[in-house]
């Protein structure tokens, strides 16, 4: 039987978990509610996951884990820094599995994660320097410069709390006027309900009143594009991506987030190197596929 | 004899060179008005430079060449792609060297090639994750994440174009209100004669007038320092650096610029790591024992 490994992407309501082959062939998935103890994200549900996923395996052999976690993962010494959403602090989680699944175990950052396999099987191979930028309920990014995905302990990369409304609303990571309080879905909701009056909660609906014209929603999402358009010209000045690959739920709105951002970076660039603005390919099996990555690295 | 590499630091009106040990000792060190054939800096002249270094090092071997020069240099390829200074569009200079020399060449970007000297012997070394950031004619940085020094095929590193002002003062590379526009020892002696009325040409006055409490200078000075720790804290945000060595001209006023510029920055943190923030070491000696490096690293 071929050989599996069992990768794991974690978020603060549902795990989802699957088997991948050494291809990257996406073997079976599964999605579990994520339970929790005192707050904190139980870590004996992901040592069950991996039992789970080895039964489902079957008679392959399963030689690796990888597992894609938020907030601040410390990826080279295996540990979750700060994980707000999962309750966790400073946990060594890679020993922790490492032990008790009796196989390698690589641990990462759910969206360098997700990075990982954009850069790898997704929208943006082939290159030395790239972004992957999911834009959701938050704004995070993967980026890699030289072939080199940054880490930097587990820090690199948040971009959504970039400032490109100075004086603007307060975000939850207590900057004014960051990037998400401008673009993210969720800040994309709040700030079309409260200009409009109309009680919205999903970015997806405003993105549909664009299409229709309406202006409230225009203007809202021309200050999300503005801001989106101001943070990556940033990261562009600095990083000089080749290739920036959209991900999340926002960029499922397509040619109406695309479009416009394309049109707006090109406005703000001057002597940088230009890249080619694209959407992510692999969707929400990114953190999965780019976990399985990091698991058969492990498992080399 | 001990062996010996030959170091070449190339600017605009002046080229520094230097003889450089393993220990990364400076043995000699000239200092020659830079040549230009056609507008162009003269190859030639680097050759010939090198052949001195090599006469006054006598009986000990020089084993290796290190280049650093102004502008988009890609150091992997040792091609100048766009050195603007120095009148060079895609010039492959390692290779033109290392076939005049015989020895091996390395070219590195003189800011870039700066912080590595920075962070090997300079003000930040034993961490994985640094800025050098010279403030002078113009402003750019040095960037180590996880122990790599960003690149970026020459492009990577360009705070000084970072929207710093948006609507501001037009710059050179095309953009509103970058840092440089704010910040730069030209700049910063530009905006203090334009608002004194006074003809400055040196922003080592403007911060003798700062110290002395004059009221322009006070104030073009603290728009010079908000502008450098909203472009750092930008820089945080994505890069996380453990230090940041601030160098340069501007980096000689000492506390007039590092003091009010750490509070500037404590203000703006918020989640970010914090990073020290110290003066550069090497001061003007950073490229030479930089391309010295790189040159060691070339001839092993």
């Amino acid at each position: 039987m071929d050989r599996l490994v069992a990768a794991i992407d974690i978020g603060g309501t549902s795990i989802k978990s699957a088997l991948v082959a050494e291809d990257l062939h996406v073997v079976h998935t599964l999605r579990t509610p994520t339970r929790r103890v005192g707050g904190a994200v139980d870590v004996a549900q992901i040592v069950e996951l991996i039992d789970e996923l080895r039964g489902r395996a079957g008679e392959a052999p399963v030689v690796g884990v990888g597992v894609a976690a938020p907030g601040i993962i410390d990826e080279r010494l295996g540990i979750a820094r700060a994980a707000v959403n999962l309750g966790w602090r400073d946990l060594p989680l890679r020993d922790r599995l490492t032990e008790a699944a009796g196989i390698p175990v690589a641990l990462g950052h759910d969206v360098r994660t997700g990075g990982l396999a954009e850069f790898t099987v997704g929208a943006a191979t082939g290159v030395r320097n790239a972004m992957f930028m999911p834009i959701g309920t938050g704004i995070a990014a993967a980026v890699l410069v030289d072939g080199h995905r940054l880490d930097a302990d587990g820090y690199a990369g948040e971009i959504g709390h970039i400032v490109v409304d100075p004086g603007g609303q307060v975000c939850g990571c207590g900057t004014l006027g960051c990037l998400e309080t401008v673009a993210s879905a969720a800040f994309i909701a709040r700030n079309y309900s409260e200009r409009s009056g109309k009680d919205v909660d999903r970015a997806a609906d405003v993105a549909a009143a664009v299409v229709a014209g309406e202006p409230d929603a225009v203007a809202v999402w021309a200050r999300a594009v503005d801001g989106l358009a101001a943070a990556l010209t940033t990261a562009i000045t600095l990083l000089a991506p080749e290739v920036i690959a959209i991900g999340g739920g926002l960029s499922e709105s397509g040619d109406t987030l695309m479009k416009p951002l394309r049109a707006a970076l090109e406005g703000r660039l001057a002597f940088q190197r230009v890249p080619r603005l694209v959407r992510a390919r692999l969707g929400d099996n990114a953190g999965c596929i780019g976990a399985g990555i990091l698991a058969w690295r492990a498992a080399a």
